[in-house]
């Protein structure tokens, strides 16, 4: 018999000893006595945090498959009632239905002592999945597991090197392929459904088995959805219609680069006149230390007291308006912690703001020889305290954007003002933290014209954070940590709705002896010229890193590549509105418009930026020549004009000119031709 | 009601919803339907070696807890039939016995379901415990697990170090802490009891729970054994009762230092001379290269085809009947393998001697550059042969004694004789290539006089393998692998009841820019001084290493420890011959004779030499004092004749005059004083 609901688009088939829940021809899971879909049990885990490094073990003490089940057809689906033996009593409940084209399954615990579930999907070897948040080592994700929480994704990210090992030695920080900022619990396959857990506990999906995905939560999820599409653009679309979508950036955006400037006013505005004058188009100025600096052992670190430092930069209430008058808006920064020896950390102190430990003092967070309290965003009258903060200190001064830095820190034995362990708050953090300051922005009437751009995220950033930005990348050429990772990191976010991406032009970490050379500036500055958002850092050690005033060649360069940034931006305008919109990402994997191309979906150094365009970095020191994979189509190669169809091609690539390329029956075809103007 | 055999040394005590173990007070299990003794399941291992290095990997598909148990009174103990579910069928069985004052759980596997066993032994939070081979880096294994499977032990066995890394990355050969040749499923307790796992499977002790010591297998084991005693020697003589002892060392090893030789007859017979001229006492010449040697880049590698090289070793047949004459016996060097290109080999291939693999051919292993068959143990045709090869190339040709190397690299995929998995085989093969040498010298009538020496063990080598040796050392002051390891190395395997050990004097292994100092090699000689057995190596890459001629200091220090070494011969046979009658190791920790001395049970880099010699070497480059730990008793310092009572206590530590104190009320006092002479 199979069961079926005429309303739903999916079917619930059964099979000897059990059933198939299959929808819309992809069969989801398989559920017999002896292959039961679901384990669960008990795990006692440990969670060390070093400074955002988190040490995570689990120790299972029970894990048993969910084998039997009872099936009772309801209004709109089903009611599957599993135990772990025959006849025992119900230990997990599953509400099965469809919902607005969506297959959801509810989850109701019926036992005290399962605190760890194992979800089985259904696969197939050849099978690839992309998603699961922003992922910088590995685009498709089968063949690994991914554990998901929000952290420092490490210093080199591999355990090969010299860097990630001397990170791990030094500092506990060297991290792993899995690791990021931003993790979320969603996956799209390309059987063309996106899967999607709705739960903040830990979790980690295991991509390893030819014959099921594993999904691993530290909990017993709200529910589980599915929803198939016909394309990959409706799969995007369907999946931002869930989780919201990124606003448009604000025009100003395509005035020209965001210049990561320190210093204060006067060495700011010398390095801007001298940027202007070189001809470099500036849409931003962003300086991190308006609020105050302090030097440690990692290098220049800011003060975290979230108000202008006008010993630092007299007069800077009036150079913002100078400065915008001219087109270039003013950025500063953000976090979500108040350190010790600021006016803010006594204020929220006093009036209980502040997350506390288990003695009911209030927590303390360890940054690296400063020590910060954590703002308690499930506290409403903290929110509206730290909102007031965005909207006097940052948004009244004039500020248009800020880095809203952090969120991925919350320590797991904190104690929160509603209650709620911080092992399930820790991985909402990053959405709290970014409504926070979409809430500020909103109440100022200012959406649209501020930006800010944060580095955590988790289910939910989607709607709240206007801008990713790929976090803090090693100076270097490294395949996990350096300038290649970005590519797979915007590619992966765009598959989990967050579809504007932008990086540190030339990275941002230097320790244990990587410094930033000028070849490494140049090429991350031709590679960002084709992302939404130009913007420059200092970096940790700015001493240790080549800077885009480092020479005059370098300051040309940069003059020329914001000019074609800026040439290109009605074309960049459109696809971010599209973004907006559809929420079809800006950087986009080939496969998304070319389905057919077996090759697309392994590259995952290269994407469209748009339907028309495709960037291939260069992302090796010293090359001359690039190997482009390029998928069945008419293509121009932006910069000799030379076509191509489709295929492995090598081109040259000489610095300034990326290898680029534009379909040559675009309807932007005039304005492509420009660039090379 | 309390269950009780008259006849046995354990009850059975009912308890709310289970019952308890007990044996002579001390409480080995606890079961109840909320705190299962034993959990059950399924798992899906990987295993990768490279080069003896394993990469083990297991998914626990199920855990289950054995809740519900039915106990039946029998005529000896009880019949404990365990069910996963309340009314379910018998998952697992134990018969519950006393046998010869041990106390005995054997199983009994119900379920075909199950390849996986963790096994609750109760615990308290101030027990230490002790043994499971011979452990590296730890002593007392209480807040760690250990793997147990025999393996190299690694290059560096510390993740934060750089030759760890650098072996790792390269080789993937860095090791951890709990890697070893010689791991045994042994412990025991500072509750004063022993437990032995009865299996060959893979296990993992994990001793990091303060309840309970979870014992975990890979199979269901045939046994489980306690056994209890009311002090440490008597708790050793129990098990080495069980396990059987190593027999007496030959009366010739006392005759002094085996020099470790290489490079043919005339090479060594002028170090020979040169040892000789300046004073050395020399026992033994041991030639690793009798049967010939080859070049990879790890450093000088042997032939591998095990007969005499007369090319290498003109005239050696003479030679070692020279040598005898003069007190000083020829070893030489064979482990489990016939390299291809050998006539052994095609011998071996011909008979079907060799193991095979999946497609029925011979399977070849890697040794780094070379390859070779694996004689099949499981074969006793094979072994047969193996040992005709002993008794005629090496017996018969007056050899006194050899390095029976390796043991440890049975690969997982081989196909053996007897048809059980080499999973299974892994573990018992070090004790099966130990009976190999055991039964040939056996059979050639020369047990007590010939020798070998073994570093790969596991159950049963206590009684086939005449003496352990500590592996393959950095040639460096690492604690985890250079001097100080092999200390906690010889106390762990003396607690597994191998009471007979001694190390490479300098170490063994260069690499990655390690090279043996003057000073580490001087070190070394002088705790050697206080082994059953010195004996030299020079080395993976002699010419990297200091060796014993290095320069005419070491010489002169050599000639004076050996000398000092022969004088102490007397002694050292008493407490040689008490580990062959009572399995009391030759070098045992300090709280063997010291129970009520809370501090010697964390003591693992000194020892007890015997009864009345306490030894406290100096693991530390370029130190010249050296705080020992003395527990309560009149201690005098053999250099100085100073005397001390128990604490802590700083010595003058020169070079040559290791920390070093005996009894003052031994019985050799006056064999003692003489050392200084």
């Amino acid at each position: 018999m199979a069961l079926k609901t005429n309303e739903t688009t999916f079917v619930l088939k059964e099979i000897n000893n059990g059933f198939q829940i299959v929808a819309d021809g992809r069969l989801l899971f398989h559920h017999s006595v002896q292959q039961p879909m679901l384990y669960v049990g008990y795990g006692e885990e440990t969670i060390n945090m070093y400074r955002g490094n988190f040490d995570i073990h689990d120790y299972v003490v029970e894990r048993i498959g969910l084998r039997y089940v009872d099936v009772v057809q309801t209004e709109n689906g089903f009611q599957l009632s599993f135990s772990k033996f025959d006849g025992g009593p119900t230990d997990l409940e599953i509400l099965l239905a469809e919902e607005d084209g969506k297959v959801k399954l509810h989850f109701t615990k019926r036992s005290s002592e399962i605190n760890r579930l194992w979800l089985r999907v259904q696969a197939d070897g050849k099978e690839k999945v992309y998603g699961c948040g922003e992922q910088l080592s590995h685009f498709n994700l089968r063949g690994k597991n991914f554990p998901l929480w929000t952290s420092e994704p490490g210093v080199g990210r591999n355990k090969n090197t010299y860097t990630t090992w001397q990170a791990d030695v030094k500092d506990k920080a060297g991290g792993d392929y899995y690791n990021t900022n931003y993790p979320q619990p969603t996956f799209i396959s390309t059987k063309k459904y996106y899967c999607h857990v709705e739960t903040t506990a830990y979790a980690d999906f295991d991509f390893r088995n030819d014959e099921y995905h594993e999904l691993q939560i530290w909990d017993i999820p709200k529910y589980v959805l599915f929803e198939t599409a016909e394309s990959y653009v409706e799969l995007v679309e369907k999946l931002t219609d869930v989780f919201g979508r990124q606003p448009e950036l604000p025009d100003w955006t395509y005035n020209g680069i965001w210049l990561g400037l320190q210093g204060g006013t006067d060495t700011v505005q010398k390095k801007l006149d001298l940027a202007l004058e070189k001809g470099i188009k500036v849409g931003g100025v962003w300086c991190q230390d308006w609020q105050g600096k302090r030097i440690t052992s990692f290098g220049k670190r800011l003060m975290w007291n979230w108000r202008w430092n006008s010993d630092e930069y007299p007069n800077l209430d009036e150079k913002i308006k100078e400065w915008k008058a001219k087109g270039i808006r003013f950025l500063g920064y953000i976090n979500p912690y108040v350190a010790v020896e600021g006016d803010l950390y006594e204020t929220a102190a006093d009036h209980g703001y502040l997350a506390l430990n288990e003695k009911g003092d209030i927590y303390l967070v360890d940054f690296g020889e400063f020590y910060c309290g954590v703002v308690d965003f499930t506290n409403e009258e903290a929110c509206s305290w730290y909102k007031s903060v965005i909207k006097e200190n940052m948004i009244d001064l004039g500020l248009d954007g800020w880095m809203a830095d952090f969120g991925e820190y919350l320590p797991t034995d904190v104690h929160l003002h509603n209650g709620v362990s911080a092992k399930i708050m820790h991985n909402a953090w990053p959405a709290l933290w970014a409504k926070i300051n979409y809430d500020a922005v909103s109440e100022a009437g200012k959406l649209g014209e501020v930006t800010y751009f944060m580095r955590a995220g988790y289910t939910g950033i989607q709607k709240y954070c206007t801008l990713l930005w790929g976090g803090d990348q090693s100076v270097n050429w490294s395949l996990d940590d350096g300038l290649a990772s970005v590519i797979p990191a915007a590619l992966s976010s765009g598959m989990t709705g967050c579809g504007l991406h932008h990086s540190d032009i030339g990275g941002y970490t230097s320790l244990h002896g990587n410094k930033r050379s000028k070849e490494l500036l140049l090429r991350w500055t031709d590679m960002a010229t084709f992302t939404p958002v130009m913007r420059t850092h200092e970096g940790n050690r700015p001493d240790d890193c080549f800077q885009f005033d480092g020479d005059e060649e370098t300051l040309q360069h940069i003059a020329r590549m914001t000019g074609i940034y800026v040439r290109l931006a009605p074309y960049t305008k459109d696809i971010v509105k599209e973004n907006a919109q559809k929420g079809i990402p800006v950087q986009r994997p080939l496969f998304m418009h070319y389905e057919e191309d077996n090759n697309a979906y392994d590259i995952q150094y290269q994407y469209l930026y748009g339907r028309d365009l495709l960037v291939a970095p260069v992302y090796e020191e010293a090359a001359t020549h690039w190997t482009v994979y390029l998928p069945e189509d008419e293509w121009v190669h932006v910069w000799t004009g030379k076509e191509y169809s489709g295929g492995y091609t090598e081109v040259e690539a000489p610095i300034g000119e990326p290898p680029v390329f534009y379909r040559k029956n675009s309807s932007y075809k005039e304005l492509f031709e420009s660039l090379t103007k």
